[in-house]
């Protein structure tokens, strides 16, 4: 098979698979037991939020491991309002995750004002917009890292100053970022991060919320694991995973990131060659180098992605998480993109078991369609 | 190394370390994925729900997989007082986890009523209060099935019938008891029930919560997973080690549950010929079959503990949650336990590893120690 779906989810690395198996073997031990064995585990994990630490560009202690970046996510916005003195108010682009998206949009039937901020036709945050509700106070703003339908990159150390400015916590659901492109924690200023690790080799069910050093906010799930600021035993096999995809993800970050990147290129232009009525969402932006997200015009989506699986090629219409229902896609109704075309819509996400075949594979394929439509409209 | 610490972690059974590999090497989907490899997760995922559901007792979409039963619970508290209209009031015996208890009585910040329940010297909970507490409307009733440090096992169907009368939900807190003796979820007339895969030889990081059908529960975490009741791409390789731990105790349980209660009896028999001074705690109240919670006159448990771990043998002075600390039991508290009787408390639980001769050893080394005590006494 031909996955190109790595935004979906990503094939665990071998290392990965094999941390997570000798984990459960030699290394199930609690962490909270006070005898050696529980204690050797506390070591373990104590060397995996280092790894984790290091990808994020963050300190050790301010990472908190969770089960994956909705779970962060969440913390991040149970957390916001339940601090003393906070304005009922965030603020969240209004290309964020799905699922985020809707957890932030319930809390307005407990009488918080959620405010979606536009991005322009790119899916770039606008930032005139952004200052302009920093004006009043909010309990939080959360922009997203790099979008994952589109792979649009958000200026975040823009936006970042822009809430610094203003007092207002910033969270960065870096989720499709993290092990694609480097992470800054510290650099960027932000106050809050979200990572998971089955987007970069790591296994599913385990992620982080990266919180600054001395940043009072509250748990989701209180207990005494994670300084507090996260209950419940540590999974330890998942986090031995992700600290393993943490560490290859480093090491092999710019190689991959350079090589998807000129991938991605050169599927982009021998599509716009070889394809007529061709469109690119997030044109003109930066993305993240792994992503393309399509439309060829007059193909549904449905009918291209059934046709491309018959060829043992997998992509997705976008989202995952959304992609249970026939809504067109909220990233492209924000960016301005009629239903109609937002239905054509395909995502090609490239990881590091794509290659130039597959790619060539995926043109020859498209070609042919088209040429048949053609045909049988004649 | 002898390990009699099972209630706070398990060793992964080898067919759940298999099955984790498996579904890390080829089952690596998103089961939220259209294409056919996301779907083959979703197939995976159905069948682990399947097996879960047997060894609970409920129906498969009943089952909502969760990180583990501390999230579990922290969902049951969250959905009761989101619900519209019912009373700021919720019932919990004084026994609980104790992380469960934290994150309950967070909640009196917000005004809500956090009652506990007394338990009587055995640690059972007295029927008469709960029948008092429950004259008075209630968003919640939460009580265990089997506490973590005692092991005694709670009147689940006299805590229902009282609770199904009250018109009050009822949440079970199954962790200790999933997978050491059957669960009954339909027949108990339980609405909701927590549990953990890592307590019974299943990974770490997975554990689900049991919601009765038609029951209107929010979710903690928003999303369209687990039909919308648990968002996040789901653990599969934890959900996939869960089922088949889940169906190896199902298979093993009555013979697991005959051979370890009587290993255990044996070691309390021989532990009460062999030393003066020993309380067991819980005696004369119906018990988990693997847990001997104990103590004996004069001997710290940190004493207690680090000799025996100079033998080898691993347990633990109570809940590996709160064992960071050096506060006693607040199990024992409630059984009205002394402190400095509680001071001394040790838990050695068994599991499937266990052996006569590893408690023979426990034996020997705890007369040992007595003698040398003596003899220094005299």
């Amino acid at each position: 098979m031909i996955y190109l779906d790595h935004n979906a989810t990503t094939p665990p690395l071998p290392e990965v698979i094999e941390a997570v198996t000798d984990c459960l073997r030699d290394g199930w031990g609690n962490p909270s037991s006070k005898h050696g064995f529980g204690q050797r585990a506390k070591s373990a994990l104590a060397a995996a939020r280092a790894e984790v630490a290091a990808l994020a560009g963050a300190q050790p202690a301010e990472v908190v491991f969770t089960s994956g970046a909705t779970e962060a996510n969440n913390q991040v916005l149970a957390g916001a309002l339940s601090r003393p003195g906070v304005p009922p108010r965030v603020l969240l682009s209004a290309v964020e995750h799905a699922g985020f998206l809707k957890a932030a949009q319930r809390m307005r039937d407990f009488g918080v004002e959620v405010e979606l901020l536009p991005v322009d036709g790119r899916g770039v945050l606008r930032l005139d917009a952004l200052r302009a509700a920093l004006e009043r106070p909010a309990a939080l703003l959360s922009v997203m890292a790099a979008n994952n339908e589109t792979g649009v990159l958000q200026p975040v150390v823009e936006v970042a100053a822009a809430a610094r400015a203003a007092g207002v916590p910033l969270h960065v659901d870096a989720t499709q970022q993290a092990g694609r492109l480097p992470l800054d924690f510290a650099g960027w200023g932000v106050d809050l991060m979200s990572m998971s690790a089955h987007k970069f080799g790591g296994p599913k069910g385990c992620g982080a919320l990266v919180a600054r050093k001395g940043l009072s906010w509250p748990a989701l799930l209180p207990g005494q694991q994670e300084r507090g600021r996260r209950g419940g035993t540590e999974n330890m096999p998942g986090i031995a995973g992700f600290a393993v995809a943490a560490r290859h993800a480093r090491a092999a970050m710019q190689a991959e990131a350079l090589r998807q990147g000129a991938l991605r290129d050169a599927l982009e232009d021998a599509l716009r060659e070889t394809l007529t009525g061709l469109t690119v969402f997030g044109e003109g932006a930066p993305r993240l180098p792994n992503t393309l997200f399509i439309a060829i015009a007059g193909q549904s989506a449905d009918r291209l992605l059934g046709r491309l699986e018959r060829e043992r090629i997998l992509a997705a219409s976008g989202a995952a998480c959304s992609s249970g229902g026939s809504e067109p896609s909220h990233v492209l109704a924000a960016m301005g993109v009629p239903p109609a075309l937002a239905r054509e819509a395909i995502r090609l996400s490239l990881g590091r078991d794509t290659d130039g075949e597959h790619l060539a594979r995926v043109v020859h394929v498209l070609r042919s369609l088209q040429s048949e439509t053609a045909v049988a409209a004649a």
